[in-house]
């Protein structure tokens, strides 16, 4: 056995008292799996007064991270503050004095992961992505001989929380959000998660993985689910649908560039992630060679965040034992993300309409003239209660948001109810 | 960018087919990612005359697959002829000449994993499990630093369809199995899946892996599906359940022992994995931080299956250029496996009973006699039909057992219809 590796913890909230607890708690496996003991050389934190999920050595605690990080005994740091700065900043140093990194922060390596790569030591970050599913590491590694051709998946456990209570229910959309702020679930200021930020992080990493280009949070269309109504959830569900807060990273037609975006959108109710309930994450990947590939569990919280802190802190272990380190960045394909307009999507409509003759007729003419082909269309109700439902072919958001434009300017169609995008049954 | 890698292939199969065509078509890609480009060195066969899926080189065939794999320029080794020998002879004259080596060998990995990971190369195998989903890399390395309670899934996709089919149109296991020949997801000689031999050899590289320990295909009870009958699957069906055959590694209670067996069990038809269908496979990992994750894709055919391979191979690659090696074999922990009647399980028991005042009172006696107990009983039908359907609470497959040999030898049993046991509800 080898001398112990020493380990700096960045961060000592729900994630990192985990993190120190099951250092503890499995320290025997942890050594005899990596070949050296851990050994825990201090925790740096803002607050050291602060009342902690678990008890350790007090003299372990500094609110000097950046000491900490470049201290000559140091091989490991840990960081799981989150956010960009100081983040940023101490695992930039960490790395120039030589430690290996392993982090939790989806907004930093979304924002910057060039320059964090950049940095040149070895980094993990399998808990920036879907919690405890091993997602990432199949990504870089298990897929790294097959060509992904789509992601797709729910990747933030607070909005699929919240609109399956509204699809359960018939909760509205600030009832669900309430009751995930009472469980948990939720934060007091939810935007980052209700308003899509979290996922298009999630989004943009994976994207970076999938396709060997650089992605960035900025480069991902994003729309929230704020606007989501109880009325939209049960009219997907008296159709066989589920709306779903959905991260998409594909391939184009062509495959010369990539589309990447989070917003909400309605599947089957037979297709596999309509059954993801709760806070629960899954991910489809889909490759040329292995087909359609499907991760689930749990996607937050301290203790399955803390299993993929610590899977990559006996990988680090592991490399710098073998004086080596994992894969670098891959980013050699540099595939453009193209604009959302030409993102290729079905659409399903819901349009307050004049119940007299030539009204069908004539929205059919409109998306006809845009290109838009419509696979099917029911009419409900009649006189002021008249409603077109349609369900469109395939075509590129552009041409969807033009028609979407033309129908607002129809005399005869007195509003658009709901317009939501369809996915998972092509 | 480096030299380029010389790979030796052994076999050209379905799989090795696919591996060549993919090395090809990929090249560049895969160039990329390694950061040195990979050459076929050559191709092993036993018959060089026979027509192949896949085009190349006739000057890379070659019968002296030990002369290919000992071969001074060749870097690499895939080995996908299956079998013990002489898959196992050439690993290890592989691994002795300082190759790295890629398998999905199954059988020589449950059978004698000890000498291929004593032969001391670097190693990778992930396609002998499950096909194309990444699961021996999650565990290996994702959940490194997790403790696994449970493995459970569907890992043979032939009695998968064989179960589906059966389960949909009512089919007895003969004509299922008819159609899943035609149809090339059973083999003319079905023994080795339908008899549970392919799923117990993916239960023991599973369990090895989960509790770094050695399990060998020896230490797994297997018991097949030949025996289901179409009345079993549809009663199981009449009581929301579905008939699948699991392969289940699971710690003891006391975490001391574990237990690996391949059986048919009931499962809920809520539980994810009931709706598995068709050829696919798919794995519940229950960890005790994660929680509980699901894998689930292709279990098997060429392309995914090469897959697998290719994301091995680029790992043998990266490493050989970094001049390290991926995780050496974990067992440190040293586990036995208990014997099956140790096992724990539920059970669901068809009797035909004498319709007479009493029975009942005979049954529950019987089993309580024996410690197990019933969680819910029904009397079906009247006269020689009668019938009473058990379903126990948890109880040692040693006890269930004795309790099955006491219902046969009580009179007023007349036969045991159906004995099955039950996962998934707890």
């Amino acid at each position: 056995m080898s001398k112990p590796l020493k380990v700096a913890l960045l961060g000592c909230g729900v994630v990192g008292s985990q993190v120190i607890k099951l250092m503890e708690e499995q320290a025997d496996d942890l050594a005899a799996r990596i070949g050296a003991p851990l050994e825990l050389a201090g925790v740096a934190v803002r607050k050291p007064g602060r009342k902690r999920e678990v008890s350790f050595d007090p003299a372990l605690l500094t609110t000097d991270a950046e000491g900490l990080v470049t201290r000559d005994d140091v091989d490991i740091v840990i960081e799981v503050i989150g956010g960009i700065e100081p983040a940023r900043s101490l695992i930039l140093a960490a790395m120039a004095s030589g430690k290996s990194v392993v982090t939790a922060n989806k907004a930093l390596l979304a924002e910057d992961g060039a320059t964090i790569h950049a940095g040149g030591g070895d980094l993990y970050y399998e808990a920036s992505v879907a919690g405890a599913i091993p997602l990432l590491r199949p990504l870089r590694e298990s897929l790294a001989g097959d060509r992904v051709k789509r992601v797709l998946g729910i990747v933030n456990g607070t909005t699929n929380y919240i609109l399956d209570k509204m699809d359960s229910t018939g909760a509205s959309f600030n009832d669900a959000l309430e009751e995930a702020q009472a469980l948990g679930y939720a934060e007091a200021d939810p935007t980052a998660d209700v308003e899509g930020f979290d996922a298009a992080a999630k989004a943009a990493i994976l994207a970076g993985l999938a396709f060997h280009s650089r992605v960035t949070a900025a480069d991902v269309h994003r729309e929230g689910i704020t606007e989501i109504t109880a009325t939209d959830v049960a009219s997907a569900k008296a159709m066989g649908y589920v709306i779903k807060l959905l991260a998409i990273c594909a391939r184009s037609d062509d495959g010369r560039s990539i589309g990447v975006r989070v917003h909400p959108a309605m599947i089957p109710r037979t297709h596999p992630l309509a059954g993801v309930r709760e806070a629960y994450n899954a991910v489809f990947v889909e490759a040329e060679s292995a087909g359609q590939l499907m991760f689930y569990g749990k996607g937050a919280g301290g203790a399955p965040t803390a299993s993929a802190v610590l899977g990559d802190l006996v990988a680090v272990a592991r490399n710098r034992l073998a004086r080596t380190r994992g894969p670098e960045e891959s980013v050699y394909a540099s595939l453009a993300v193209h604009p959302m307009g030409e993102t290729v999507t079905r659409c399903h409509v819901s349009l307050d309409v004049a119940d007299k003759p030539g009204v069908l007729a004539q929205v059919a003419t409109l998306f006809a003239e845009h290109d838009v082909s419509i696979q099917t269309v029911r009419q409900e109700g009649h006189g002021d209660d008249a409603q077109l439902v349609i369900v469109t072919h395939r075509a590129t958001d552009a041409a969807l948001s033009a028609t979407m434009e033309g129908l607002r300017r129809l005399d005869i169609v007195r509003a658009i109810a709901s317009v939501m995008r369809v996915e998972g049954d092509d």
